[in-house]
């Protein structure tokens, strides 16, 4: 694994956790950790498990006793490691988004797709599609309980930016993050959208703003945020994004769907939402109740109608069998090990687990897109 | 209508608005208010609506011109002015608890039994069986919805007592208010099961208890409370009620129902809920959210089960259809409205409207049971 | 009153009952209900409890012992009645949209300021914010409370058009309506955004769209929708509007705000909601439980904060003291009767009262600048 | 660890995950898995990460290379297991409830207390008293914010016995299980009440009863049931219990509290719930949405009052700092990893980690004053 940061101990506990509950044909072991600082990576192998640690990624990638390179650096460097990785026949795990770029991902995307004719494999961690309500709700849009969709709705909110006086992370400067709240939480509703709706945007009009445009340098990383320094510094991404989507369709009604990135929503902590609405029924999920599915079925008698709270913690439910007795609740750190899973049954069978490289690079011309439209006066831009 | 206090606004404004939406056959006019102050009744008359008004409700209940007596009284003076209105050939709807005390309760009962020979009807003023979602709710468990009855969970929770500094009212004073949590807001929790149910209540065990036991003496009255005179006095009726009760049955399992009523839950302000728990499904009420019921359908595949929140504002749902669209609240006093129309229709039709007094009867003798069993350590008290 | 449809019930109940709760100065009368059909208008009359039918508005308008015109007719006859009653010294109260262009609500709003200096007082109806959650929501703004606002969503959802087989009624008629979802149910949310903000919007972009664009003619009306003929027309107006808007303001960060108006939201019947988010503090606003607003402080410690639910039915709470006890609910019409008393306060003390028909023109300036930027593109358009 | 059940799946990975995210003085290693079933516990043991597996728990708790013996059995083994293996100077942990009789029990108090004369701790598994939201909840009402209290109730609502067709499993049997719904959910409210307010219950009035009293003898275990055999058999313990408690106090008011425990409660997964009412304030809990806990604040003014939904995920937050950023759910098992957490600092630090086997005494003494009371006509029994 390529990365010590926040995204690290999730992941660690993917592979950690994983073989214990679900039936692995392949199982993973947790051979080496890579971090630019060797001391505080030699300490977090020993937190997190990790039997040797090294400095170099490019020494590791090509080691003969590694199957798996999983990348969870930030997005700057991922197509480096990623294009490399596959080129030395290595499964390659890559966190979302794919890439900072539409250039990089391109190039990802065509390295996954020759690896994949060697039968090396390539997936991106949009890891909200591996939350059981989540997988749930594609269940019902596929089995056509929702009908024909006519809107959607995305939002990811979050408020750990509105103090205006916290400081500058990596997330904040373009130059690392590629983008801000659209590129690191935008993304995953747009994934989400596109995941459970199995549908792709294909155009979109938006707007990019920056609420607060100047804070204090950071002076040292606590968790997501830090202590702030004396100096100030410019933040360079976005910290808002609302734009409007339009689904591609071959005839029949093109939906919108309408999304909202923010770090600057009061009280939202971490508000992926979705509403789907369809002719048959709807569905809503949020992520602050990550265990719980609302679905309405529009097909009873008016009468009983409701949106219904189902809790998707059942047997039969997806991911569920091997976890608790019903109505005992999973947590974020879930999703990992249902992503290990998933990554491992497509190495032990050969086929391609989903979100693809192509299926990222796609989010990221849809990031693109809505760039570009916030760049021309909101004026609708194609994916 | 005789009385003039908090409750004769609400029994106003539902003789004002009921023919206004509803087709009545027999439509009522507010002829005469009677209260205790000639010049309270006065300014309430105007205020509310009522053409005259006058001070000896004994006077009023024989006037010819006169077909109804509606009785908003504080409970011990329902029995006498019932009795004699009843006896007088008047139509009678008594607020409940209809008497503070069973033997009361036996006479009124009687006495309605009589006057029904007559075509002389009587009603309690259960008002929550005509909100539309408990409406739906007893229909639903008459429809079969919900299978078998287990399980019932009711109570009545307020906090307006919680501040030990507030002041005594006539709703705390014994000899006034007959009881206190437990004939006030119990009493509705009660009825509210039964009527839901379809079943009655033949045992209780529970308990009765004072939280503040001294408190200062009223000063004025403003709405249910009012300003604190220096004199204290002691509170001589129960401000919280717990107990367990067994419905009656012919043969099969008689599911047991808990009861609380308490004016100190801290939070609730309003909080009549009740939960029906059976074979094929459950139901869940709570006043503060009256446009709501929760259904759960337990037939349908456990992966799609989950309290489905519906809001009861259809046209078909009861008592809807002369409102507003769908979605569009109802308030508080729209039970108001119903009961005069429930009323109303009882009279034009001659069928006896419910609940009536002897449904009444019941509750009291509900509320003398939980009383015997709080003074014999909580054993048992057949109803 | 002019106009005798589902309106003129709701309008009619607010002249009923206000008086009858709140101490006006000026106490209104039923006088007068005009309708095109004098049969039906009679029969709406001897329902709702008006004096006296009329067929022609116009012979109406100018009779010396009426004060004031209430005019709750389709949109396109707002602006020739509503300039007429008052240019005859008739006070106006004309439901929303002011109009159905800007031209004509122009028209009206100069007619409006030029009664005024004759002490002729006009309102346009946007009723929500009469209801005590959203008026409290403006004081908690108003007082600080919030903070600086950083976002704002607001959207209007219901679901009464999702069959599409449903049929045309004038809401559906662009030479009737004016707009569809957007000037219906988009302008009530434009207005509460901007009324709970104390802001206003300067710009736009946003995209209309029509889901349905062909459906059966219209049989027989029943309700808000109707029965179907065997013959189809064309939906000439939109059914969903999705546009993003910025507020004006004086040197400071420019709020983005997001709105949706929409009848294809399954399972939302009448979710006007709003969301306001700030650097002290956010608000939560959903008509679907239009007794409660809540509230998110984040100025208390970390640990404490939280959505608090603030049921908005204490005596201090706005428009609440003389109605039930803390707890008791209002419904959807109580905002009529609180529109009624605002309305009479204003001609009682002379004082313009709020909206007036200048604050109606805005929204229809905003509803224009919608169209206009959906016809380009999505490109912003200022208001 | 002794037993391999569903509990073996939980407590193992509160061993695995507890040390990569909490910093332990002392680091569990997970040594031998112990079953009746050799071919069983191996392919537990292979699955869930422990070193070695054995049959007979007499000889692997007087190993010398293990120091601490993990009790997960049915409760009648319970008492036989800890009791040897605190005399062997093994640390135990024993899942909850302590043991199937009080006799039992104060044994196994009583060694413990001999064995903490000896530096060997003894604790009792009641893991709900590790949600960050019930001890953040505690922390609340030591810190005064819910001041005097007046009323709790708690439950704990299951539906999984709901199916009258469902087998008896081992938790049906009066003999293995000790008791029904009373001790293996009941025994986590009266606790969770307990450890919430600080204060212990003294006497109770209640009612056991079963709803369902004949049931398919069990074919295969599948979870916490499983497939129906042909031959039927009794149902010798409780599936519902409603009782009454009240808190012992020394002076002043000594607060009521309700419980239920059932296994009926239609739609109602694992609702363990708590509401603590106090002078000045309120709090609730459901673990159903165990991120959250909802907090009345009842010194601030009354128009601000409401409950408030606190997503118990700030880093401050009990147990959360070593976890994810604030909004990120924590599951069912977290409970797990911060009892191993508690357990090895004490072995670490010497100090005695709460529950005791005193306290879980004290619940089995609760529980022993239910059914003495249910058997007495529900009469008050001291516990």
């Amino acid at each position: 694994m390529i990365g010590a940061g926040f995204m690290g101990a999730a992941h660690s506990q993917g592979w950690r956790v994983a073989p214990r509950f679900f039936d692995l044909d392949v199982k993973p072991e947790m051979a080496v950790l890579v971090g630019r600082d060797a001391e505080r990576t030699q300490a977090a192998a020993d937190k997190w498990g990790w039997a040797e640690t090294a400095t170099d990624w490019r020494e590791v990638i090509t080691r003969d006793d590694l199957d798996i390179v999983d990348i969870v650096t930030p997005g700057d460097s991922h197509a480096e490691i990623a294009i490399a990785a596959l080129a030395a026949g290595k499964h390659v795990l890559c966190e979302k988004p794919l890439a900072n770029t539409v250039d990089e991902a391109e190039q990802m995307a065509a390295a996954a797709e020759k690896a994949a004719a060697n039968g090396v494999l390539a997936m991106v961690g949009f890891t909200y599609r591996r939350v059981p309500a989540t997988a749930f709700a594609k269940q019902l849009v596929a089995d056509g309980r929702i009908g024909e969709i006519r809107q959607v709705r995305a939002a990811y909110r979050q408020d750990w930016l509105m103090d205006a006086d916290g400081p500058m992370t990596w997330r904040l400067d373009k130059s690392r993050a590629g983008s801000g709240s659209l590129g690191d939480i935008g993304a995953h509703a747009i994934d989400l959208a596109e995941y459970i709706t199995g549908m792709q945007l294909d155009r979109v009009s938006g707007v990019l703003d920056t609420i607060v445009r100047e804070r204090p340098l950071l002076g040292e990383g606590v968790g997501l945020s830090g202590t702030a320094a004396e100096e100030r510094g410019t933040v360079t991404v976005d910290d808002v994004a609302v734009f409007t989507a339009r689904f591609g369709v071959d005839g029949g009604y093109a939906p919108i769907a309408s999304f909202e990135a923010t770090r600057f929503a009061t009280g939202r902590k971490n508000a992926l939402t979705i509403e789907v609405s369809g002719s048959k029924g709807a569905l809503v999920f949020n992520l602050e109740r990550l265990n719980e599915l609302e679905f309405y079925d529009a097909t009873v008698p008016s009468n009983d109608q409701g949106f219904r709270t189902i809790l998707v913690t059942e047997p039969d439910h997806p991911y569920l069998a091997p976890w608790w007795p019903a109505g005992h609740m999973l947590g974020y750190e879930h999703g990992f090990s249902h992503q290990v899973k998933d990554f491992m049954d497509g190495i032990a069978t050969g086929a391609q687990p989903t979100p693809s490289f192509a299926d990222g690079l796609h989010v990221q011309r849809v990031l693109d897109a809505v760039e570009r439209s916030s760049a021309a006066d909101s004026a609708w831009a194609v994916v």
